[in-house]
Parts: structure tokens; C-alpha cells; sequence
């Protein structure tokens, strides 16, 4: 990004978290490569009190910039949506420019409800994304097998392939319960997989990743070892992908992949549907 | 919901994970409380050939639900959202309804470029983030006090108050490095925190819970022990209240917040700013 490049304000603003707002608002702004936005994120704006006080952060970072901020809202109440529009941010009311049209193609009038998306529902979906947390947490890196036969999806791959964050994203975006479990020399002089894994075989997903990325992440974590050096990378990954393929596991390369991506995929190709929102 | 609640197919697709259009999609749907949704991800929909797919999907929900199923995309290219409106979904086009008007007001033309918002970028953003979930990890329950220093923020409460789903949302979702301490007994009898955390007070930040919720976590978790009996938890949620307003840290209850609110209002409270997206 060059020093000159156009600055602007980007505003998120939410009766709840905002998070919605910013997720649609970023993905729309990563689109404008040219300019640089300076991100921020007003949440619980529930009061005209509130929004008043958005409004004039909208008009201070205006006066700053010289330009009008772009400002996503996810506001449900009207009212509030007025005051902001009285600022002089370029407005774009998600809530208000698509309730109407699905009000009219449903037929059914929506209930105005702040804070849905993101809030606490003391019900069985939110209940569910905790305890697989809590199930991810406790057989990450295959510190146990106890419980295994709960999981939705058992990742194995060398370690720092990208286990870890993976089963904690599909805990808690999805609600998926994952487990992993490291593939190490032991397992490649065996030459198939643990006994009491071997049964899990259809869960199971593999991540790979190659050699010289791997080298790059592991020496981060320590530095000139032999665990980090690249031949000692490569023999792991090429054992590791030999062992899948003769055990008949399903593999991605996670080495130019998002969390996000590596998760949906895996979902995909198993066949994994949500359990929790 | 009642059995006899209208059903309604919503499909999410995009060229990339479609977690925008499944987050800001789901978002409205909430709003809409007598109908009942079946919701669908179609991912990575990046060819005509998938949108024809994805179409004659669609096509296979309208006729088993005898209604317009209900579709939300973020697909950037023209061409791949023309053949989804020509599907009987009822379409609604995230990135086309604001892309035009954003570049209207910006003053520059999008990229058009696919899967920019959860894609992989080997830049310091998502490395950040990766950082942020090792050292939630490394750093949950009060496991070490080495690397502290390099806290955003350190969450401290009573066992199963929601100091772990926490700090692992803030670091996945925000690449905030969120360590977290739980309050035992021995602190209680103490009177004051740990000396080697009392220096990081400023960074500091509580959570409390209301015992007869937290009574009832713990039960799950171990039924009918001393941990979990109602006035062990009375007594330590107490002597944590007590605990913390006596060295001056902030708190909030999470007994009926979700881990997004608990983590928003956490980083409003104490000032902080994401570090990745």
C-alpha cells in the first residue's frame, strides 16, 4: 500500500456485536485495493443516546479524513438508522435494505428483534459449539482416544500441518466436533495407523503440507532443531502422505490455505453438515 | 417451532467458503421467527459449471418444498450470479446490491477478485492470528506465567466461568493473544493475586457468573461433587468478586452472554483494537 494512497473511515455499528456488519462491510471493502481504510467497530448502539454518539465519531473521523466514512450498519430499529443517516457518513443499512424484500417474498412480518445473531440463546445449538470446544480442547493432538467415537471428524497429519486451529475453528464456527491426531516416525515404521484408531478410519480427514513450509513454521517454534530441518520435513511428509494413501484417508495441502478454507473443504468432502449457529 | 411452521430452503454460495453470505444471511433469517429454514452452504461455486449446479440444486429444494427457496451470494463475478437468477431461488446478491455504489463513492472500481475475505494471505495479518491461538493455547488455565508480557489481555475468574471459549474466540476471531488465570481457593485465602501476575493488573480483566449457572456447568462436568455443589460455587464466585474489586480489576457476568458478546464487550471495555482480520 503506498503512503499515498486515499484514506478512508470504515465504521460497523450494531445494536449487538457488530461482528456481522464488519464481516459483510470487510468483504465488500477487500475489494477496493486502492484505498486504505482505517476499520472500526461500534457495538451495542441500542439507544438514540448511542447512536448520537456514533454519529458524531462518524462526523469527527470525517472532518479528519476530509471524506465521508463508509459506515455498515446492522440496525434493527429505524430510529436509530435515521440518526446515523443525519451523519455524514456514506450509509449502508444491511437490516434495512433487504427485510423488506424477504418480508414480502415470505410473507411474514419480521420481529424487530435487536441481537439476534450473535447473542446467548440458553438453548441446545449454543450448548452444543461449547462442548465442542470443549471436546476439540480435550483431544487435540492425540492426547487421548477416550471419546473418539464421538467425534465428527478425526484430522491426522505431521505436526504444525495446521491440526489444531483447524479443529478449534470447526468447534467453534460449526459446532463440529473434531478431534486430531499426530502422525509421527512411530507411525510410519508401524506402518498403518494405531490399533485404536483404526476403526475411525471413514472420520478421518488428513492435512498435508509442503516440506519447505512446514521447515518454515516449525523453525519459528524451534529454531536450527532437527524436528524444523527441511530433510527431516520432507521424509515426514512424504511418510505421512504414504501412510494415508495405503490407510485410504481423504487429504488436503493446508500450505496455502485459510482456517476458513481448510474447514470448509473438510466439510465438503465428508459431508459434515453444522450443528450449531 | 411447530411442526406445522412454513419450511423454507436457504441456500448460501459464494466462490469461496461462504461464510459471509451464511453469516450476514443467517443474520436476517433470525428475524423471520414463524418460518422454519433449511440452510445450505454451497461453497467454492468459482465456474459456471458449479453455478449450474448449485442451480439445479436450488431448482430440487423449490419442488420439494412447494416455495421459492431463499438465496444469498457473494459471488463477484456477473456471469455466475446471472446463472443463479436463473434458478426459482430468490436471490439476493450481497456483493452486487453495494459493490456498485461503494465504487461510486470510493471512486474506484472493485477488483472483482474471488475469496478475498477468508482466503489465505501469507501476510502478518493471518500469521498474527495464527500467533494469537498458539498462545491462547499455551497460555489457558494458568498453565505458565512465561511469555505474559505479551498478553493483550489476561481473563480471570472462577473454573468453567468461560475464560477458555474466550480467549480462543479472541484470538481466532480478532488475533487478540488472550492468556487466562483461573481464581482458586489458595487465592481466595491469599487475599491478593499471585505475585508474579500482579504486575499485569492493568491488562487484567474478570469474569463472573451467576452460581446457580455456574452450579449447573459443573455438574455436567463432574455430577455431584463438592466442585460443583451450590454453595462451593456461591462461596467462590463471592471471594472472586471480592477478589477482584478488591485489586481493582473490571468485570463483567457472562451467566447470559455469548462468548462474541462477552468478547466484544471485553475489548470495548479495555480498549482494544483487533489485530487481524
Amino acid at each position: 500500500m503506498p503512503e499515498t494512497a486515499p484514506l478512508r473511515s470504515a465504521f460497523y455499528i450494531s445494536d449487538s456485536t457488530a461482528i456481522t456488519a464488519e464481516t459483510l462491510g470487510h468483504s465488500l471493502l477487500t475489494q477496493f485495493e486502492g484505498v486504505h481504510f482505517r476499520q472500526l467497530r461500534i457495538p451495542f448502539v441500542n439507544s438514540a443516546e448511542k447512536a448520537r454518539e456514533a454519529a458524531s465519531r462518524i462526523e469527527q473521523a470525517a472532518r479528519e479524513d476530509g471524506s465521508r466514512p463508509i459506515v455498515f450498519t446492522t440496525l434493527v430499529e429505524p430510529e436509530l438508522n435515521r440518526i446515523l443517516r443525519g451523519s455524514p457518513g456514506f450509509c449502508i443499512s444491511l437490516f434495512e435494505t433487504f427485510i423488506a424484500p424477504l418480508e414480502a417474498e415470505l410473507g411474514v412480518k419480521s420481529t424487530h428483534t435487536i441481537g439476534r445473531s450473535h447473542s446467548f440463546n440458553d438453548n441446545s445449538d449454543y450448548q452444543d459449539r461449547l462442548e465442542a470446544i470443549n471436546f476439540a480442547l480435550a483431544h487435540d493432538d492425540g492426547v487421548t482416544m477416550s471419546g473418539l467415537d464421538e467425534a465428527n471428524v478425526i484430522l491426522v497429519g505431521v505436526s504444525r500441518c495446521g491440526k489444531t486451529p483447524t479443529s478449534i475453528y470447526l468447534a467453534m464456527q460449526f459446532g463440529i466436533k473434531a478431534a486430531n491426531y499426530p502422525l509421527i516416525p512411530e507411525d510410519f515404521e508401524r506402518g498403518h495407523l494405531p490399533d485404536g484408531l483404526e476403526r475411525f478410519r471413514q472420520r478421518m480427514f488428513g492435512l498435508t503440507i509442503q516440506p519447505e513450509r512446514l521447515q518454515k513454521i516449525r523453525n519459528e517454534r524451534r529454531p536450527n532443531s532437527r524436528y524444523a530441518a527441511l530433510d527431516n520435513c520432507r521424509y515426514e511428509v512424504a511418510e505421512a502422505e504414504r501412510l494415508m494413501r495405503r490407510e485410504g484417508i481423504r487429504w488436503l495441502d493446508s500450505s496455502t490455505k485459510s482456517i476458513e478454507e481448510i474447514s470448509t473443504t473438510i466439510m465438503q468432502e465428508i459431508q459434515l453438515e453444522r450443528n450449531s449457529f
